[in-house]
Parts: C-alpha cells; sequence; structure tokens
C-alpha cells in the first residue's frame, strides 16, 4: 500500500462536492489552514487540519507551509498538432492580411497540412513535451482533441496518439472527436458531402476503436450552421459520443441555446454569447467552458464570465492551446485573466479550473477537488495563498506537482 | 584567456550600434543564418558566419540550429520592496474600492511599511530570488529603483541593497534614485519640506556614496507637478544624476514635454502621452521606455508605441516589476504584448528590449547587441526565429543564458 502524507500545509484551499458549483457556490471553497492530507494507492484517504493521525509508513511530505489546491484541469485543448504558425504573427504586423496568408496556403489550412503530413510518432512526442510543460505548470489532467486531420485517417491518427498519450503519460488524458473543426478544402462545394462523412464513416469509426469520449462542433458563421452542428451531435451521440460545442466565438449564431437541446455537457468560447443562450445555458446546467487566453491572443472581447456565474451558470476556464489563435498552454495566465478580465474572484477561479473543468469533461466524480475519495492530484504552490496565485503574473508558481499520490514535478 | 565559441546558431537577430534606434532603423536588425559567435574574457571578440574560425583552446557551445539573441535588457523595475499585495486583487473582486484600501493601510503605503521594516538582508535575498528568476527568463541586466523608503535612511537602505546585488549577483544592475515616487505620510501636508528633503539631503547623500547613476521623479497629477519634478531632476543634475521621467501615466500633465528640457535620458510609461510629448522626445532623442504589462494588470489604455516608433522616437519596452501595479518580471510576456497590444514587429520589438533598453540605462556601448567588441551577454531560444519568441506566450522559451561569456543558466 502506497502512502503519501502532505503536512504543513498553510492554506488547503479547494472547492467541495463531485458536480459543477455554480451561482454563489462557485466561489464558496474550502479554506483549511494548517492541513494535511493523507493519499493512499493513489486516491485521498483523509484530509484533516492540526496534527496528522500517525501513520508509520507514508512517505512524508512537508508543504512548508504553503498554499496546496487540487491539480488544474485544463477542459479544452487542441493538443496535437503539426507544425507552427509564427510567421502570421510577423506577417500580420508587417501590414500582410489574414486573407492573404489564407490564399499563401497558412492558417487553419497550413496546420491541417501539417498535421496530415507528421507520422504518429513526431506528434506524439510533441504532444509529450507539451503535457510535460503543462505538468510541470500544475495541470494534472487535460483534454484534447482531434480536428486538423479532416479526413478518416488523419483523425484516427490524432485520437490514437491522444490514445498512447493517455496510457503512457502520467498526465490524464480525456479525448473529443472533432472532425468539424472546419470543412477540409477538398469539401469546401460540398458541405453535404462532409457532413455525410462525418456521420457515416468518421464518428463510426472512432466509436468503434474507442477512441474518444466527446464530439465537439465548431459552430460558426461560415464553419457549421447550428442545424448542421446538431446533425452531428445527434449522430455522435447514437454513437455514444458525449457532445460538446464550440459557440458564439465570433458570430452568435444559435450554438449556446443548442446546448440545452441537444444535452451538451460543455459549451466552448461563448465570447458573443447573448442573454438567451446564457439562460439556456443555466436552465440545462451546461458547463460554460470559458478560454480568455484566446481573447487576449486575438485582441477580441472576453466571454460574459461574471454574468453567467451570477445567472447561474456553471463557469470553468481551459488554455484553447492550438498554434493559431492561443500558441499558449499555461493554465495560471488563465487564471490571472479570470481574475484581471472576466472580474471573477480567486475563489471562483480556482473552482473554474479545478471542479468546473473536471465537470466539463465528465470527470468531477474522480477529480476536482481535495476531498477523501477523490484522485491523489494535488499543487503545492510557491504561494502563501490564492490570491497569490492568481495575482503574481508571468512566473510559474507551481512548486510540486503530485499526480495519482506520486510527486511528478518538484522544482 | 577565457574563450566560449558558440556556433551553430540556426538565426542570429541583433540590431547593431551604439546608440539607441528609431524610426525605421528601430526594425532594421541584422539576421545572419548558420552563424557563430566567439567571446573572449567576457567580451565578444568575432561574429561570423559558415564554419567558425579554428579556436582550439575555446570552449565550445551548440546552439543546435537555434535562435540566438543579445541577453534581455530590463530597464524599468522597482526591484526593491518589502511585502506583496496579492490582498488587493482579492479585495477589489470583492468589492472593496482602493480609497477603502488605501483607508485600511493598504496600497502603496503598505509597501512603503514593509519596506522600512525589512533588513537590507531580507530586501536582498527577496531581490536576489527575483533577478535568479530573470536570468533564467534571458534578462542580462536590470535597472532597479530606489522609491519605498520616502526617508533618507530607507531610500539609502534600498539603494546600498541594489549596490551589493550590482556586486554579487551575475546580474548587471543599474541603480536609479526615486526618493520622489511619493510624496510620503510625514509630509502629506508639507510637500514642500519632502521636496527640500529630497533636495538637501538626499540626493547629496546618493551622490556622496555613489549609490546612484539616476534620478526618477513620478511626475503625475497628485504626486508631483512638472514643475516640482523638474526641481527635483535638475538638483539631480547637478550631484551627477542622469534624470529619468515617470510621465504620463495617468494624466498628461507635461511629463515628457519637461523631458527635452532637463534633458532626461529616458520618459516612463507614456499611457496618455500627447502628440506635443511625442514630438518633444524625438527632438531631443529621449528613449521612450513603455511598460505594456503594467497597462495590462491594470487594465488601462496602451501607450501608443506604434506612434512613437513612427515618429522617431526611440523605444524601449521594460518590465515595471513592482508589487503593485504590476506584479510580473516576465520580459517575455512583454514581447508578446509589444506585438500584440503595440503592433511593433518582432524586430522592432528585439531592439525594444535589447539595444533600445540599454540606451534607456546608459549602456549601450557596452551590452545591447551582438557585435564584436561589446559584453558577451547573449541568449540561445528554444525557439527557430524571432517570430516564435514574440509568438508563444506562456511558456519561457530562454534555453541557455551567457552572461560576459559564462554560461549562467541552462536548461
Amino acid at each position: 500500500m502506497e502512502k503519501l502524507l502532505i503536512h504543513n500545509i498553510g492554506m488547503l484551499a479547494t472547492p467541495t462536492g463531485s458536480t459543477a458549483r455554480r451561482g454563489a457556490r462557485q466561489g464558496e471553497i474550502q479554506i483549511l489552514r494548517g492541513a494535511w492530507v493523507l493519499v493512499e494507492n493513489g486516491m485521498i484517504a483523509n484530509v484533516g487540519t492540526g496534527k496528522p493521525v500517525p501513520c508509520d509508513d507514508a512517505t512524508v511530505l512537508d508543504a512548508g507551509g504553503k498554499l496546496v489546491t487540487p491539480g488544474l484541469v485544463d477542459a479544452h485543448t487542441h493538443l496535437i498538432f503539426g507544425g507552427w504558425r509564427q510567421n502570421e504573427l510577423g506577417l500580420k504586423l508587417h501590414g500582410v492580411t489574414y486573407l492573404e496568408i489564407l490564399a499563401r496556403g497558412g492558417g487553419i489550412l497550413s496546420t491541417v497540412t501539417a498535421t496530415r503530413q507528421a507520422t504518429e510518432e513526431q506528434l506524439y512526442d510533441k504532444a509529450a513535451a507539451a503535457l510535460n510543460e503543462m505538468l510541470a505548470m500544475g495541470v494534472t489532467t487535460v483534454e484534447a482533441k482531434s480536428g486538423y486531420g479532416l479526413e478518416l485517417e488523419n483523425e484516427l491518427k490524432q485520437l490514437r496518439v491522444i490514445r498512447s498519450l493517455a496510457e503512457n503519460h502520467p498526465m490524464d488524458v480525456a479525448a473529443t472527436f472533432m472532425g468539424a473543426h472546419a470543412v477540409p478544402v477538398e469539401y469546401k462545394d460540398d458541405r453535404e458531402g462532409y457532413i455525410r462523412l462525418l456521420c457515416e464513416e468518421m464518428i463510426p469509426a472512432v466509436a468503434k476503436e474507442k477512441l474518444a469520449r466527446f464530439c465537439d462542433v465548431f459552430c460558426e458563421k461560415g464553419v457549421f450552421t447550428a442545424e448542421e452542428s446538431r446533425t452531428i451531435l445527434e449522430c455522435g451521440k447514437r454513437y455514444g459520443l458525449i457532445p460538446k460545442i464550440h459557440a458564439d466565438e465570433i458570430e452568435p449564431i444559435g450554438g449556446s441555446e443548442l446546448t440545452a437541446e441537444v444535452g451538451a455537457i460543455s459549451a466552448e468560447h461563448l465570447i458573443v454569447c447573448q442573454p438567451s443562450g446564457i439562460t439556456a445555458m443555466a436552465k440545462a446546467g451546461t458547463v460554460a467552458c470559458c478560454l480568455p487566453a484566446t481573447s487576449f491572443y486575438l485582441g477580441s472581447t472576453y466571454a460574459p464570465a461574471r454574468d453567467m456565474v451570477n445567472a447561474g451558470v456553471p463557469v470553468a476556464m481551459a488554455s484553447d492551446f492550438n498554434p493559431g489563435s492561443c500558441p499558449s498552454l499555461n493554465l495560471q495566465f488563465v487564471m490571472n485573466l479570470g481574475c484581471l478580465r472576466y472580474k471573477l474572484t480567486p475563489e471562483e477561479v480556482l473552482t473554474a479550473v479545478t471542479l468546473n473543468a473536471a465537470a466539463a469533461i465528465h470527470m468531477a466524480g474522480r477529480i476536482g477537488s481535495v476531498e477523501a475519495g477523490k484522485q491523489g492530484d494535488l499543487v503545492i504552490w510557491d504561494a502563501p495563498d490564492l490570491d497569490y496565485v492568481c495575482y503574481r503574473m508571468g512566473s510559474n508558481l507551481a512548486s510540486t506537482v503530485i499526480k495519482k499520490g506520486e510527486v511528478v514535478v518538484t522544482r
């Protein structure tokens, strides 16, 4: 029996429960001072304050009076991609327009091309390096989407890489099929043909190999309409894939309103979400997965996350790590943005990147809080309290990262 | 003779020269591919492309085909302070106003109190830890200001800490006296008395101990007027201190226009700088030291850095690291902001955090570019090119940091 006792915790900050917290409850977290946590066989066995229960056979870790939280959960990433697109930043600043970049084969098309050209091994190595860095920043669970293959074999290739990472990397990795990320060039004059391909070939193949738990669609003007999104997500459901929706990122075309109808577990982006969408999500209990680093990178407005919390929508936040609109995998920066731009409190922010993020990927029963019965995923921070993590910007404050009761990163 | 040969440099990107670059020249940097750099006794001896000159007695460092730039220069920090102010972020988000925070003894007053209470050793240890982190992020020279003592002994205490750091830490540290950072509580009804104290006691004492090279003033509504700033800076000049001005951060009360008049080497912040200020700085050749991470943290507008470059003002960028308005020491984030918010090109950004930053602290003859005769301060980046450093956010991309020809950080 492997035992780890973490003691001398100055502040243990955690949401509690096994479901998303919303409304006032999003900010009502548990704060214990002078706490300890006992992890047995990878699972949290006990949490207390004061003198720890005697436990001779446990490895003992002194938290040095610092802050401890649950391991962070990044519930929205496009982790698997070939190439980068740094040249587009320089080109745009030198006056080249996005349309010209697209005409030169840039934009998302270049990522699709590079991803199709990459081998599984190349994609694995690149993604594993990113996961290592995320882990070192306090993230212990990641969601990862396909969506740069846009044809059967290349979508399966991306998902197989995700499965290998889930099997071999310390990180927990949840897989989402997102063949409906864009209409590929080959189908630009045959949208219906691509949707047929998605529903008749890709989704059945993904389900057959059990390569994904979720199905996501980019519901956006110029990409997939709300009606097309419904068709794709309903098909996914018939094959056991839980719906997610990229909704209201640029134009509000009905994505967030669709969530309730199809029973989506989460809606993503929501930058231009309207009151009707907020009402629909609050009613259905859909997790709003907000991606503030993308707003930051694009210089767009920010999702009305404050209004969502106030309206009773459970809000999660994630990185949206991808080579086009958010080349950052730093979830601590997302926490900064949660306070500075969304005006969420540090307590609401913590819930957004732990328990509510876990709920967005259907894992709130197992991770996202520090409580007996949950998985032993914790972070010891170079910080005396939670406010400090949200306030200090630009430094990696994760000091020790514990995954399933094992110290996987220490600095 | 200590020799270091860095070869297999995929891209060597550097501004050139020993003075600030402005106008179109700010973005005209030298790009060498397949380059090498030879450092002898801490100074750059030779730079070339192709096969390096044979040099049997040199330590050889393989840059692995990566990007190399000059070491970054952070030309504006408030490095020496007691305490932090994370509680203010939480308070504000929970609805407490800044005036209430001030009334509770918070705001800058709490930093003054904590700095006065701290010992030299405590301040040294805290600042040294920050310098270590900056070095690991590719910064090889830092400017540091006093200004949280606001009385003779405590201002000298801060400056002595800066001198000890300059003597003992690998980082080059340039000292600025900023007793005119605020009017201390004790003098709130006797502003003239505090200005007399600055001019008749503090500045002479700083000069006598040779504790600073620069004198800086916070020229701002409610702090020091342009006229008072002139008095203080002219006094500093008589004692050999080069003027710097915190100008146009919140209200344009004449700070940037004053730069030309007093011969300031740089003006800082400049968020609300008016066309008259830009014209004055362009004419005088004053370096505009812009601090975008402060705008980011405060959620304010951004300095018109693009207009300044276009108007022929040499633009530098710095962190403004301090516990109140910018709790970040990450100069790579400042580079991201230079592109994303100021709309400077990656080439202009590089000049802003190397040669022009060096010029802002009167060191452009010695640092800020990779050329024969300059100090051997270089960074090897986990990046194939300069665009990549400006595009990737949230990851520390500095791979190997070389200070005076010695590898001081490697990852």
